[in-house]
């Protein structure tokens, strides 16, 4: 027997929508419906997403609830602070996933301090990889789930750069530093200047700089699930001259009382952490990831390294931020949520060079 | 009933042989046997190809005639002028994918003239799509051969933007100009300093300028075979900061006696020779292609006008080099081969941005 | 004695204006006076230009004529169709140099063609290296000019490449093809999606294909100045992902009655050209333009080849095209006009790698 | 009266002594005598700088003492290890300046934990604007050097960065983390495969992760002038796919004892350091430096700001590694050693975009 599914996707002609769309073609179980949007719709998707041929003479329709109702799933590609109000028109026993970040914070306080306004509730949170220190494992809150909310994408890779480190209390959350550098589709499709390509090429540009990004929370979120007390955290994304791709650097100093750690030791934690992972990868010593390994796949590949003389260890992360930092990252949880095998559909395997 | 089919790359550490791996991971039928180099063998793959996570561990055999002839299939990745002698040591009923250029030109002399040195033999040309005025359709060719050359990549982009145009008789062949944008994977992990990526980033450069480059033969060779009587074609790459894919702009005048060219009768001729093809598509009026929408997908991608006040049409085609450039067109043409579905395993969409 | 001429400049904030100030401040006779916008009128030049460090915190004025007619020379750095009705309101005796399009056609004809509506008149042409086969040398006319229209930025780089050959008579103008590889800043700080370094990079992209690129016509003008009677040209450019630079290859039949051409007599021709040129250099044989080499500074590269095979020529060049193909030929020519030193304040030297 | 001084460089075919040669060519007051290298001998210079075509002919000797002592000045671009020997036969009364690491560190211990060997002894450091806590100023050390040491590229970014809060008292240097997006000139022409453009478009790659960096201690012994104590830094460089550049983003706790930091306070400090100095610049509030704002110039530009849940400063600066991290440094300190001001020649202006 054989179960299919039918998916509709809303903000289809942004970069997160059209992801998905790329990976729900490959996927065997996963049938594609309604595509809509609002100020595209009309147009076709091959003008939005011209390398989805197979879509491309697919017709976006305008954004209707009761039209996303008919699917069994419905993903919703949205700016912030869009999804909370068609999510509330939809049915209970439908699946939505939101690759927005409506859903993503537990704190209210958290989210009106970064994004404004009242929150618009909290989610199961779409990371299967997520360590919980305690309760049920994230799979099993996503296999029950009816409603998930996709993480942000630098939230993914930091929080999977680093949280072994906390939950085998290696590391001191409380005084994170994490510089990233990033492709610019994760700036998605808005006209800004700085955003232009003549203004990107030959340029890597911090954003966001001094504790003002909003996955910030989000990160001391996974943290303190994985059993991090206070966390505290700088983290500074650099834009760098490519489209897709997040490498995060996080660095970290041993958990009080720790006077050293031997690198094997501290390797262990990690590949421990991961070795049950499909998606989650430690390299081999000595090699560490690059955002050219993980291109196109919903891989995350993870190294990390003691440094004596700065006392510091450094974990380094990398992952496609549309991939495994976003639609993969939904299909993965999707698949649980639907009860199919959690990798079905999704590449381990990069498009390189 | 399910057939498996084992194949053997050498030459698995380079480009070409690291993206037949790639594609063949997602083809339902074929199974990856021995992985052989010469200067690589002891290495594991994961070393040149840390994005195919699925065969990271896998280490490198050296290249042995015996061992390859175990598998059902194997596929050559060699440097042009290596192929031929390990082609002569496997069995016959084997079957033998050439990437290299070693057995794609029927003129000894054209070989002896842009390659130098005797003739290696001429093999079924892998390019399905290759139209044929007379004889046998390439496809046909390509289902009962046992050894297969793989078309250059520049060939694949500069015959597909043009043949139609050819085989209905409309352009003239005896003066085509041919200027491409490449990627640097077309050059290979050759270290050579233009080659390097301080020297790439913000440059375009050209090379192989004024009809020295080595696809020049082969393009004339499947105008031919497509009607041409007389080729002339000037030819110029252009290396361009990016990683993959090709987008040829090729011009010609009218065929001798033609006057002028209706547009839709322009474009039909280019729609009514592909509209069967599923990775060839010709782009909706208006729309030209670029290299990022065929990036990682077996598609080609074409749009023709003709400009009245230059007397001159201008085909643009845009090929991802690595796939339906190579690895691709390859698997395409040994589906054909071993009697599968011609498309089994390829993917007609691409990743972007 | 010295001489130090006052310069305003309106469009200040867009990318030519910038370029000529990042020139104008190295120029040891030129003094930047009013720096004028509309849009951005009350911010700073360092919002917009922040290497110019400094003028950076220089304010950005209203755009009024009377402001800037106190001035000895007024630079119109504007989108076309805007210059003409400021230029009306500027004093006969300053020196006005556009950067825009409206003033270098001398066919109103081609200007209702490709820019529609009312031709806004002819100014000296700032191509101060055009071969003119009659009449006054082009240096001649731009010192005694007091309006200066300055060249497309295309047009440039393909004049340079292919008029010696016109000159001499060893090309036949009637069915030329040029095709571009161009940089991003280009297409100026236009907010349009698929100028977005997402979309950029790793892609080659055509544009104005099939003849409507309002550039071909100013070619054929500065062609037919060099001694062409019917001027054929099929263009076609292709952004590439670089923000700088034009690399343009043009190829060409040989002149009719022309049987060949012997490489070393053709070289000549294209260096005899430009023996006496500061800026403009045939690169020693086997040596080919590209970009990089021209970065920042105000020169152009040329070489050719003839293709016997193909029965083309092919002329390859190369150029910044904010420096010699915008704000350095500008100041080349307003040079001329102010009785300085033609090459005053110019770089010779690029930026590389 | 004006004086010109000869000036030989040794290493003229890589990139900072090419760079060396680009600002030397704009310098009023230096001549260039002679080019040498050992493998390029023979060779002319616009083989490898086809970008300096004032120096495109000039044919490189080979690296010969007493033809290099006929100089005022005698520049060593070369690898490390290989300055000290020649320098050895180079005359008491010629100016040398050391572009590679040889002569940096006043550490023997840490120049053979870092480098191996045996320390080749310590040379005037030519960073002018280092802050010295006591002793001579190092502009007045400088302007009587014979012997000059130029900073490592990333060193330059990260001292400039982050001095000011050492030597005000306002951070604690004992806990430091550096990460820096780094483009590809700084590795130099080393035909590497991690080097080559297939490899580096699309990707972010770190390097000498986990405290092996030769430029840390270094880093800490400018900090230890600038009046820290005990230094430790986490540093990790990022290769991104740019040509020239370093963004470097550097963080650290506030000094023991300072329980917050008001911000105006902290820019003061960063202000204050810099006021005087024209090539360092601390940008308007709310402005965060970009590579591309300093292409081509001599100036670093820097900002600052406290993260109060962090509890972290961080500060960014950036760099054009080629020319405030080498050439221009160098000729910086060379104009305070000729006794020529010390700005001669250098541009404060970038080339963007």
């Amino acid at each position: 027997m054989r179960m299919t599914f039918s998916v509709a996707v809303t903000g289809a002609s942004g970069y997160a929508g059209g992801e998905f769309l790329r990976l729900a073609l490959q996927h065997p179980e996963l049938e594609i419906g309604a595509l809509t949007a609002n100020a595209s719709a009309g147009t076709t998707l091959g003008e939005h997403h011209p390398h989805l041929r197979a879509l491309a003479p697919r017709v976006i329709e305008p954004t209707d609830a009761a039209r996303l109702a008919e699917h069994d799933v419905i993903v919703l590609a949205l700016p912030h602070g869009t999804s909370g109000p068609i999510a509330g028109q939809l049915p209970d026993n439908a699946i939505v996933v939101d690759l927005g970040a409506d859903h993503r914070l537990e704190s209210a306080a958290d989210w009106t301090t970064y994004y404004g306004g009242d929150h618009p509730g909290t989610w199961a949170y779409g990371l299967p990889e997520l360590i919980r220190a305690a309760g049920d494992r994230q799979r099993e809150r996503l296999a029950e789930a009816r409603r998930i909310a996709v993480p942000g994408c630098n939230v993914t890779a930091v929080t999977l750069g680093i949280q072994p480190g906390v939950a085998a209390g290696i590391i001191d959350p409380s005084d994170l530093v994490a510089v990233l550098s990033v492709g610019y589709s994760g700036a998605g499709k808005s006209l800004r200047q700085n955003l232009l390509a003549s203004e990107a090429l030959s340029s890597a540009a911090p954003y966001a700089v001094g504790g003002t990004h909003r996955h910030i929370p989000e990160i001391g979120q996974n943290l303190r699930a994985a059993g991090a007390g206070d966390v505290r955290l700088s983290f500074t994304p650099v834009l760098v001259p490519m489209s897709r791709g997040i490498l995060a650097t996080t660095t970290a100093r041993l958990a009080p009382g720790l006077k050293g750690v031997d690198a094997a030791e501290l390797r262990a934690a990690w590949v421990d952490a991961y070795c049950e992972e499909r998606f989650v990868e430690v390299l081999p010593e000595g090699q560490w990831p690059t955002t050219a390994m993980v291109q196109g796949s919903n891989t995350a590949l993870v190294q990390v390294a003691y440094d004596a003389t700065a006392g510091r260890i450094v974990a380094v992360s990398a992952i496609d931020n549309l991939v495994k930092g976003t639609a993969g990252g939904a299909i993965q949880s999707l698949n649980l949520a639907l009860g199919l095998p959690e990798h079905l559909g999704l590449p381990v395997n990069g498009v390189a060079p």
